[in-house]
């Protein structure tokens, strides 16, 4: 990048405004998600020409080739310049169970216009669960759920799922019926209700919308809704930055000074460094010549596995 | 303000920490709110002082006396001067029904940690409408309500809300006996169920929380959040940043630039030259010689009330 | 607004993206400021319908005749229903003096990207004051000015600034040339040096930064940039929020409690009662029977004239 | 962290406001900082137990013992859960020349009141560059310095400043006398001239400000500020959260999808599986028989290195 600048760089007297005809080209469709919410995109701002746009204000320098650029992009996203990606922004309209919104209006750097209950009836639609996907609590995630309850069971749930919701449907008419205002008719409405929302926002707070909530550790409902994003619609919209997230975000790996050390004491000296290493930081207690693992231990097992280097206590 | 500033004024060399006295007095204490809400002080950080201390950095002086403090905060207030009266904050522990919080966290400009129920059992405790809070729709706001149903109606909903509440709980104790994961056990509870958090702000996005909250077009349950929060807490902790903001913002009159050459033509001209310049703008038309006042000329009505001036038209 | 809503809407199919022609005709255009700065417009996303789109998701409903439209873009930007003004975006690129791009970032919710002057040579172009253009202090605001110094003066101080200003360049250039790095080369470069940047704001955001920077209290450069992207680009992308800005806020006025009460007294009860009023407050003080006004009695005094309310003290 | 949550946990009545002894003891002492900078605590908000507090109301829970706290909040910091950490906040008063400020307000995520040369005369001082301090453009990094310039040289340029300071010092003052308003005196002012500011940030965005501000590509001057805030203040106000910051962010290492890729080739087959790997991602390219690697390649040495894992490519 041995870029000479000049003071003053020609201006193009005028701009056509940049597009992107891969995402011209399902502007509007409804993506589905879940049972009866869908994820569509509206209008958006900029492409991944405008991220290297931004850059080279930084830098001075008017644009290149699509092969810098390229460079560019990844250079920026795996260097944590991240403001160059503010500059494309993009607006979805979702339809959303109200049990996923509230996880989703958590991440406050967005616009937001939501349907309005106080204003309008609601809408009469509640996100159901068929009887083979009611989820078991996961035994080793307090936050998580793993494998499936039997669908005789989960029938049984289904089937007073689909009553109460009616029931919270009728009671939510006959207070409208009885003249009860709006704003406090919804007050019972059940978390499954769907609503409706415009969701604008720029494309470096939806990467880290979507590092957060494709992760396997989101609940799976919002990680649906993040992967059709994801997948279906940046990809579209800006290829080489999608690319870059993938490898340099979503699917990198963080080692801690701790695994740092641990690493590299087993790579100078063996297991026994490596070991030694661990339990000098309490990760690896001993109890009568056995190995008892933390919980930070058992995270370097799956780091280190994925590293396909053989673990100090394995 | 004719003040001489020296470039290095005297720093001194270490700090109390300052405190209210009349907030401490209160830390940790319930305001109940509802029928089993309530908001709660946890800590907080500046004073009006701590206003001053900020406007006088930009006004490169020291402190001074009170009186001037008052002036001084009072001026940047009126002034739109808002960045002093972000270097106050504080945090609020909440109980509020799920349905409230859902306006609440619509303000951005806050940092928010909710009770997870996804990593514990729902908090067991609804907000109940007895049988003489129902509201009747508003026929003039959309969004609103006056007035209350006949009791005889209210007690039928309030029974058949208990009912469906508890039908809902025993739904929700159900999926959890069976296993079901809670992040999904508790995709039904209705939005009456009540959450925690804590939510801390700054004194400048509270104001602004609270301008629009407490205001009578919010709707009643965030207004009494935000009422015992304006009124118990903040006229507490900053009194004289709470009575300027009810002199200068709450309790204040915007006049739109049409208002003002209504006004200015009625007091120049008499009244028939306020109702022309009304006409003009489209906001009076008369049919059959009688006049009729569209939506904005109706809320120039309640402002001229308001300012006790004798209405063109009336 | 009596519409009636069902539950599912119809969504089209695909969507057309949005453009503003009379925006579309000027993008990239230069519009000059100050001696060599500029404002031109890059990229935008949304038009007035946007708004409205936003707007009538809260309320369930779809498009309607553009008199309606405009009616709703009025009412919400009347009754502080912002968050549908943020749905709209514009990206500028622009050339300021480092002075005035110290005030421009103070408004935090943009996004940014600067010319960099670690990674390129400075841009090599200063703000200069012409002979005529020296501002004299105010003597009534500590933080404004008025009027002119005399050109003899001014071309005195102009001459200096020209010498002053090479002679930093020739030092600029010289560290350059004995190899100093640009991050620490460029550390005297005096504020009137221009850079360049592209800045990104919605709608929302925009209007605020308009009403606090075309202000007759901001100082004249910052009004300059303010002046020409509010009537030179706003204008033409948002001609109906534009209008419903200047009519609602820009040119409005806002009445304090107090100068509510002293109106009202004034009409109810003669000028007699406004000056007890305003007494009662401490904004007048009587002395050897002359009465003396505080600075927010003078404030009052401002204002009753635009109204063209006769002053109780006059 | 087998909790098991009672609906509704016991409230204390009344609360004491939490303090810590460490940082009291150094509320307002200057820290020295560049040759006339400092930084200095005026106030905070919060300590290492209000984000255990603030997580455990996610929980549903209340104290614990220290030693589970430590866990938590390194458990937090490690996986991401960052909103606990916006629980703290502190405000400092800093003294930074405006170079180096015009980096600092980049961070947008804070509340600042900067000293204002539109009211007040400017402040008298400017940051000095001693012969021995300059540095030399870094041949490797466009953004950055390695080494310094032999000393005779920087007499010359140090002589040199000085003059340039002085001159300016002289200009503004004669416009100050001339009578020139302050807003366009100062137009001309060199960046290093110091300026002062409160700055308010909260734990969260103090750490992600340290994470970027403390790393070896930040420019020095920042990175000194940086520096003496985590060092000398964080360490003593969160002192379990800093040490997790240093663990888990400061000192990690992010590996990405192709460096990963290219260690379990490593690992899996030997050298020469992970230099086809590298190959088949362009990374490496042979000339002549010769390994020629891009800037990807480089960086993937600078962390195998890091880790004690031999190079396929060495």
């Amino acid at each position: 990048m041995a870029i000479e600048t000049s003071a003053k760089p020609q201006i193009p007297e005028l701009l056509e405004r940049a597009s992107v005809p891969e995402l011209d080209a399902i502007l509007g469709r409804k993506f589905p998600v879940l049972d009866d919410g869908f994820v569509r995109v509206v209008d958006y701002m900029g492409t991944d020409a405008a991220i290297v746009q931004a850059a080279r204000v930084s830098y001075g320098t008017g644009t290149k080739k699509t092969r810098e650029d390229r460079g560019l992009i990844r250079y920026l996203l795996r260097h944590q310049h991240t403001t160059p990606f503010e500059m494309c922004d993009i607006k979805f309209h979702v339809r959303v169970p109200m049990d996923t919104w509230r996880q989703w209006v958590r991440h406050r750097t967005a616009s937001v216009n939501e349907y309005s209950t106080r204003y309008s009836i609601a809408i009469d639609d509640k996100q159901q669960t068929p009887a083979d996907a009611w989820r078991t609590q996961s035994s080793l995630n307090r936050q998580g759920s793993d494998g499936f309850l039997d669908t005789t069971v989960g029938e049984h749930l289904t089937t007073r799922e689909r009553e109460f919701q009616d029931l919270g449907w009728s009671i939510y008419q006959e207070r409208i019926d009885a003249g009860v205002a709006r704003e406090q008719a919804r007050k019972d409405l059940p978390l499954s209700t769907y609503t409706e929302a415009y969701w604008k926002v720029n494309l470096h707070n939806l990467l880290h919308f979507l590092w957060l909530r494709m992760d396997t550790h989101a609940q799976l409902e919002i990680r649906d809704y993040a992967t059709t994003i994801g997948e279906e619609i940046v990809a579209r919209w800006c290829p080489i930055a999608w690319d870059a997230f993938k490898d340099y975000r979503f699917n990198s790996l963080q080692l801690t000074a701790a695994e740092i050390a641990i690493v590299q004491a087993t790579m100078a000296n063996g297991k026994d460094a490596g070991i030694a290493e661990a339990e000098s930081r309490g990760f690896i207690t001993r109890k009568d010549g056995v190995l008892k693992l933390n919980r930070e231990a058992r995270e370097i097992d799956t780091k280190l596995n994925a590293l396909g280097i053989d673990l100090p206590w394995s």
